[in-house]
């Protein structure tokens, strides 16, 4: 790490139980680029002292986690769409005390759509209705999609995340198909707070992944869940979380810094982020 | 450095315009005492939501330099003597959210004084009517001293600094002597700020200085100035600013982490801090 001075730029994440994710990557990102800059996660006391201090120290950018990602709407200067779309922000921009909100995990599930040239024709699954299964829907509606159902057993938020972006809502596959289907659940997802106990299972059963053309997990831990193993194991092309995660960081460091790394540098910070 | 992480405890500094010592004289001592601690130097856009920053971010300890370490004040919860005695806070320690104001200063000359042995019936010279100042008389009185006499050309500030605390306060020196001598102007100052014009120049002339007891100049850079060089050539005791300035800065870091650090330790982080 390069000499602490007063003259670095400070970001910061808020979240009620903060990784050391974000704080190894970027300043791993900002030695490898020579920026001289610091980057430190949070759990505030306040959310709203938080932010004033985010104004009040010059800190240039924020993440935004659980659960803050909705309260601190009211307390930012301007919402980008990527966060207006979802009513949602994972992330701040401080330029010269004014603050505008972004989400880039809709940013990054966009960007991964476009990509991998999905098909806008395609119908489309997609199991959860959390706050990534609405980041996931809005990407959809925005880029195009039509045919959308939305699968959650909980009837109240499954359809009215449905509805809000036009699409339908079903309580359960009941043996549906579709071109494309996206895992929004912790079902796959590795030991931690919300996965562990569906940690083996599919997210899709294997008859629906045969049908589809492309499968989508957006759970990021492990790289490989399940469904994507199986996915590739039937030979369908596949969009990971592991991805999303990529990415929805890669787009928080370029909005702070304005600087783009090369796929090379994200992928040295990734390596040490995880060799925790 | 260490691997930057989540859980380093942050401490900060509030300044106009922050130099770069306290970020390196902490960060320094952290690295020794093996603390998972972090200190970096803020120029706030705003006091008032930098130190409700203070708070929500759980930041445990903030510096305050000029010009808020009046303003600040009316921000904390709870003053020590030390910062009531002269109405000036450079030390904030927060403790579960409790904002407690301190002023070091203060007590690093009341420790020198103490450490030095300066008999309370020495008649002293103060000159100089600032903040530094105000610290130096409350910390004369408050030890017991009761001949003191204020020298500062400015009658307003000067009288009232004198008559606050009791003492006697004259626009010029007068050809005066007493036994404790004490320089709180920029006089001798190297350059920078306040200082530099006057960086020749002797603070109390030289047949004053032959008549005290004790020389105290309290001017920090250089180590060295012309008034403590003089006095150590008269065969003078001397205390000097450097001690003010070490004792200051070793008090808050003190106040923080509760660690008290062996002199070498201090000794290394200030070579450390001059080494830039």
């Amino acid at each position: 790490m390069p000499i602490l001075n007063k003259d670095m730029t400070l970001c910061i994440s808020l979240s009620a139980r903060p990784s050391n994710n974000g704080t190894r990557f970027h300043n791993h990102l900002y030695e490898q680029l020579d920026l001289n800059w610091i980057y430190k996660a949070f759990a505030p006391t306040n959310l709203e002292q938080a932010i004033a201090g985010v104004r009040g120290l010059g800190i240039r950018g924020c993440a935004i986690s659980m659960p803050y990602k909705e309260d601190v709407i009211a307390l930012v200067d301007e919402m980008d769409p990527s966060a207006k779309a979802i009513d949602s922000v994972n992330t701040i921009v401080n330029t010269d005390g004014r603050l505008k909100a972004y989400n880039t995990d809709y940013t990054a599930i966009e960007q991964l759509l476009a990509t991998n040239k999905v098909p806008t024709s395609y119908s489309v699954l997609v199991q959860g209705a959390g706050g990534m299964a609405k980041a996931t829907v809005a990407a959809l509606r925005d880029a195009g999609f039509t045919d959308v159902t939305v699968i959650a057993r909980n009837e109240t938020t499954g359809r009215a995340l449905a509805e809000q972006y036009g699409f339908r809502w079903q309580a359960a596959l009941d043996g549906g198909t579709a071109d494309l289907i996206i895992n929004v659940t912790p079902i796959g997802m590795a030991g931690g707070m919300a996965g562990g106990a569906e940690a083996d299972a599919l997210a899709f059963p294997q008859e629906t992944i045969d049908a589809a053309q492309v499968v989508f997990d957006v759970v990021a831990l492990p790289a490989e869940t399940p469904l994507i193993k199986a996915a590739r194991a039937a030979g369908k092309p596949v969009i990971t979380g592991a991805e999303v995660a990529t990415i929805q960081a890669l787009e928080q460091f370029v909005l702070y810094t304005g600087v783009r790394p090369t796929v090379e540098q994200v992928r040295a910070a990734e390596e040490f982020m995880r060799a925790q």
